[in-house]
């Protein structure tokens, strides 16, 4: 009886800013198709729309346009704390409204385009007859126009921490990789050809693309299916216990889609596209957040030098017990002397893992209770540590390790939170490494997304700052949650550590991919980059000792580790300094040179103060860097001091060699340095 | 290697008291095989024991016997409260230490045999090559010697409240009744041929045979797959989101598998074998544990006369938000009215359910966050209720409805106990009407069977009685946790409100079936019996009202609700009498006359005082009881008031007929009474 009503194609609607156009149409099917031109061409070729719901399973066809809005916004906003102090946030928005022929189901998209890119979402109205709804899958696609070259890593519901892949689109399956992988403690990819967001592309007409989202709350992550024939890209959302996508209740949107794009790489470092897609947040007093940089008793642990546990095995059912093994990290000991490291060099956290019991059998069981997160070792004297750090100016990073627990996390949360107020610990770095539990839950499905928004949540409450790991890979939400200051959801140093490591590009790809959505705690730092590994004596680090240093400016989060070991630095104090002294929140940032995979050199300005700090770092190649100053202010003198690879510096043979140099700048300078295979430069630059 | 140790067959073990023997065996291809005789003949044959583990799939042969133990026990103690003060305890001990010759695992099993059964439970002990594992199958068998009569329930994930089928073991088939039971919110039953425990068998020897379980901890539920042709039952467990049984860590014990005989049906009404098999509480002082009767704000909603929900729409979205629908039960002046009623009756508790937001979308939706448990509708004056019943010398009742979300209400567990404290509530009745969620979990499981063990261990902390709904069938656990009184996990008397109601015979065969583990709140005491459903005229009540007042003797519990109106109960002050004196706690229980199915008459000894109690009700016959006081004190007179049907009544034309006379009675007294078709009789028996 809809057949009179049945959809008709609709003549285009387009909304262009700049360079970038949208063009939105339905297709005969009453399918909702976009396109995106940049420059006048269509680099995202007309893609479908739409999502099978369980009571609706056409959602994606049978539409006709009810009615269209447009707008324009230009305003500025300031972050708390972040890598500029003000974002611009201008585009053009298109809403169209949609109606489903055959069930009368509402549904509208949002579309807004910026300089830099497009972003759209799906927004289910207030509607009679669907309130509360099952997504069974979500068609949006891209469609690439070429085979373009992709920067990838497996579409894996519980992990983001393997190495990219650099490919064409054609050439994408994460089979091998995923077998292979065996440094990842939970892997779960059921389809050869999915990959993660974010997702790096160089089109074969010199584009680069990036496909993520913005603002993932309530839904799961999105994954993409790559057709290797078509070069067509379909989103497909982490499955829950039971299979369903995501529970939502109208009305209710959805993340936002981004696709930035840019004829140059250094565009999409530098675009807050996913920022501005975020919800700023609800309250407006975050005097209590404090970037930092911390220690920890940590790397002592991955290095195998020291241990998380207190004893070696779990003898539960045993009379003995618990019989310390001599070895255990976290000890008052241990921690005093780190307290009085970071006292000494500036830091104002220090983190220390392994301090709770558990650890014994805290890994691989699928255990539901594993850790308490108030309980601590009889080495580890909490109120001890709190007054000595208090002492000292210094404040204690808690640790709670969940073990993919995240039911028994959740039931303790207060407790844990309110042991943090009382010991005063201002920050909590978690961690998810197992199955999670609900089982049949996946780190990256909606019900672990809320997961990690309730305990931002908690964290906004009780005044604490978050550093996630193994959560979903950022999507801009620390706009919302400036509390949820760092994740990690990506490959960090630590596998250099505990595995065979990451070849030297992988830091030029990461800004690219993993950092598009947010800070990530990469744990830079490393000064002894061959040895460190008492039981595999041939693991080395790939890179070199100076871009070690460089990492703290191409890399950004506003917690940033100084994650070597106190007697590794006191080895190379000079080069410390410039530890010492890189900020962690800044005015202003210039990416200088970028070309994933390949190199990135980037300039920040320290917050508040007039001095600059530059990274460059290179991949597996040696490279020069041609660096000009032209952001300084004109007609002022800087002395610059450089730490730089040393001419005979190579990440292989010859990692820790360095010089360091000073010199008096301008703006009118161009620094022309030499970066080794798999090194980097860093460069403070201060006003005279 | 192993193969100079393969199982050889063992010669059997027997251990035996009164007329109840196990034996235990070994078979040639090394199952663990039991068999129980009753009076010299085995009514339990040859039957496995063992499991399927996911590291070890044949845990269930290959074992050798490597040791015996066996010990005696006669013991009494004390319940908190119950139906009798002292317990005894007087059992045969056999333990048998297995060893599976392929994988070196060890197994014991623990055999308890007492006069009216036989209980056993695996344990598994320490051992380091088995410690953290998975059951993915328990192969543990009862197998009938015969085709008995079984009175059983659809073996359900998520619900024990069908009504009981009698039929041959042979005809067991639960797809048409699960398919047509569309009263029941939630059923997932995908086997035709499970039925859940306790399940009531009558043999051909006409012995009386009751399968359960006891101490149901860290375990899921087992349900009981029949075998028509060969009249075995084997262990179902009910399976986690990803099929898996259990996770467990070693040492560790499952829950004891009872089997519970004898030639008399009385004897099993009388069992203590259950509690007898559970622990003790950890603590002693349960002085704050106070068994009583209450009223409520419940059976109004019931019966569609005033509703839970304070709007009629749920308007999120939309401006108009809850818009009152003037029929919301829990409403101040109501509930004062309750007060009053309570406190002119001596009840010591009034329940509201209904007085907290969500109600509007609470059901069917699969939603995470549906209740927080603190927030009053607009029209419920937390404190003012709180001051008024205080007044009153009475205390009301929390209701904590899940809707399922299991985790929502463990996030919030201790903000609704603290509440709870906070306004002098000593009681909690919680619900879990919907979908479990984490998803994929069944009420049934390790999952949530550990969730309402969780809830019980906040009771203790916060000093709160526990009011079970829809969780697992109890197992004895009040033993254990005092303060988890009741539980509903039943087909109650709100079924004769809501939907077409159960048959007269249905509480003759709960206290075979479900009442063997433990107490049910099962609202006895509705007096008005025809025309209380006003959009459904024609509904009525499967009892007489006699027999209403019958069942607060029949059907034991702690927690004893007067569930009907205050006014139904004006309009018959007379027979309301017996509900204000009729205690619930006692100091000794004698079962009378019991057959499942067709009739039951309990007489109880009140608690600290010489008054007796008698229940006896009927099932959809007219049966004379002759009821013998040999239990009464010789020697002494007491005056019994006497609340019977009367001569024309009848459940279905004439229910809310009663005579109600006095007589002088003494030990050698045998009542004569006439139960109407449905309908029962109630006696108080007082010393003159």
């Amino acid at each position: 009886m809809w057949q009179g009503l049945m959809a008709q194609t609709n003549a285009p609607i387009t909304i262009t800013q700049n360079k970038v156009q949208l063009t939105f149409t339905i297709d005969p099917a009453g399918q909702p198709i976009y396109t995106v031109d940049f420059n006048g061409k269509a680099f995202i070729t007309p893609s479908r729309q739409g999502f099978v719901l369980a009571t609706d399973s056409l959602f994606y066809k049978g539409f006709a346009l009810i009615n269209t809005e447009k707008k324009s916004v230009d305003e500025t906003w300031k972050p708390v704390w972040g890598e500029v102090s003000t974002i611009r946030n201008s585009y053009q928005q298109l809403t169209v409204h949609l109606k489903q022929q055959t069930s009368g189901h509402l549904l509208d998209i949002v579309f807004r385009v910026f300089d830099d890119g497009v972003g759209f979402r799906y927004e289910f109205p207030y509607q009679p007859d669907l309130k509360y709804f099952t997504v069974t899958d979500e068609h949006t696609a891209f469609n690439l126009a070429g085979d373009a070259t992709a920067w990838w890593i497996p579409g894996d519901y519980d992990s983001n921490e393997y190495p990219y892949t650099t490919s064409k689109l054609s050439q994408v399956n994460n089979s091998s990789l995923v077998q292979s992988a065996t440094d990842i403690a939970v892997r779960t990819a059921p389809d050869p050809f999915a990959v993660q967001t974010p997702l790096m592309l160089k089109t074969e007409d010199q584009l680069y693309v990036n496909i993520h989202e913005a603002a993932l709350r309530n839904y799961p992550a999105m994954q993409l299916h790559v057709d290797g024939n078509t070069h067509q890209l379909s989103a497909r959302l982490v499955p829950d216990a039971v299979g369903n996508k995501a529970y939502l209740h109208a009305p209710c949107t959805t993340p936002w889609r981004t696709i930035i794009v840019s004829d140059k790489a250094a565009d999409l470092l530098a675009s807050k596209m996913i920022l501005n897609l975020n919800d700023p947040p609800k309250t407006t007093d975050f005097s209590w957040i404090q970037p930092m940089k911390f220690v920890g008793i940590w790397w002592e642990m991955q290095t195998g030098k020291s241990t998380w546990n207190y004893a070696d095995a779990d003898n539960r059912g045993k009379d003995d017990g618990l019989v310390p093994n001599g070895r255990h990290g976290a000890n008052t000991a241990n921690v005093k002397k780190y307290i009085d490291f970071a006292a000494a060099n500036g830091f104002k956290g220090v983190l220390v893992e392994g301090w709770n019991t558990g650890w014994e059998d805290w890994f691989g069981n699928w255990k539901e209770e594993v850790f308490d997160f108030v309980t601590p070792y009889p080495d580890f004297n909490v109120k001890e540590i709190e007054q000595y750090a208090a002492a000292k100016g210094v404040q204690m990073i808690m640790h709670n390790e969940t073990s993919g627990s995240a039911t028994n996390y959740e039931r303790q949360l207060d407790t844990a939170f309110r042991f943090m107020r009382a010991y005063d610990y201002p920050a909590v770095k978690t961690g998810y490494v197992g199955r999670i539990i609900p089982r049949g839950e996946h780190h990256d499905g909606q019900w672990m997304v809320n997961h990690y928004e309730r305990v931002a949540q908690k964290g906004l409450q009780y005044h604490i700052m978050i550093d996630a790991h193994e959560p979903p890979r950022p999507t801009g939400l620390q706009r919302t949650f400036p509390n949820w200051m760092a994740s990690e959801a990506g490959r960090g140093n630590e596998y250099n550590a505990f595995s065979n490591g990451t070849a030297p590009d992988h830091e030029t790809i990461l800004p690219f991919t993993r950092l598009m959505g947010g800070p990530m705690d990469y744990t830079p730092g490393i000064f002894k980059l061959k040895g460190y590994a008492p039981h595999v004596p041939d693991r080395q680090m790939h890179s070199t000792l100076a871009k070690q240093l460089a990492l703290y400016v191409t890399i950004y989060s506003p917690l940033q580790m100084v994650a070597d070991l106190p007697e590794n630095y006191e080895a190379h104090k000079d080069a410390f300094q410039f530890i010492r002294d890189v900020p962690v929140d800044w005015d202003d940032t210039r990416i200088l040179a970028a070309e994933p995979g390949d190199y990135i050199t980037i300039a920040r300005k320290e917050k508040g103060k007039p001095n600059w700090y530059i990274g460059a770092i290179t991949d597996e190649l040696p490279r020069k860097a041609a660096i000009p100053l032209h952001f300084l202010d004109k007609g002022k003198k800087y002395r610059a001091t450089i730490y730089a690879d040393a001419d005979n510096a190579d990440w292989k043979q010859n990692p820790e060699v360095y010089h360091i140099t000073t010199t008096v700048v301008d703006a009118t300078t161009i620094l022309n340095l030499q970066l080794a295979a798999g090194g980097g430069a860093a460069i403070a630059i201060l006003p005279i």
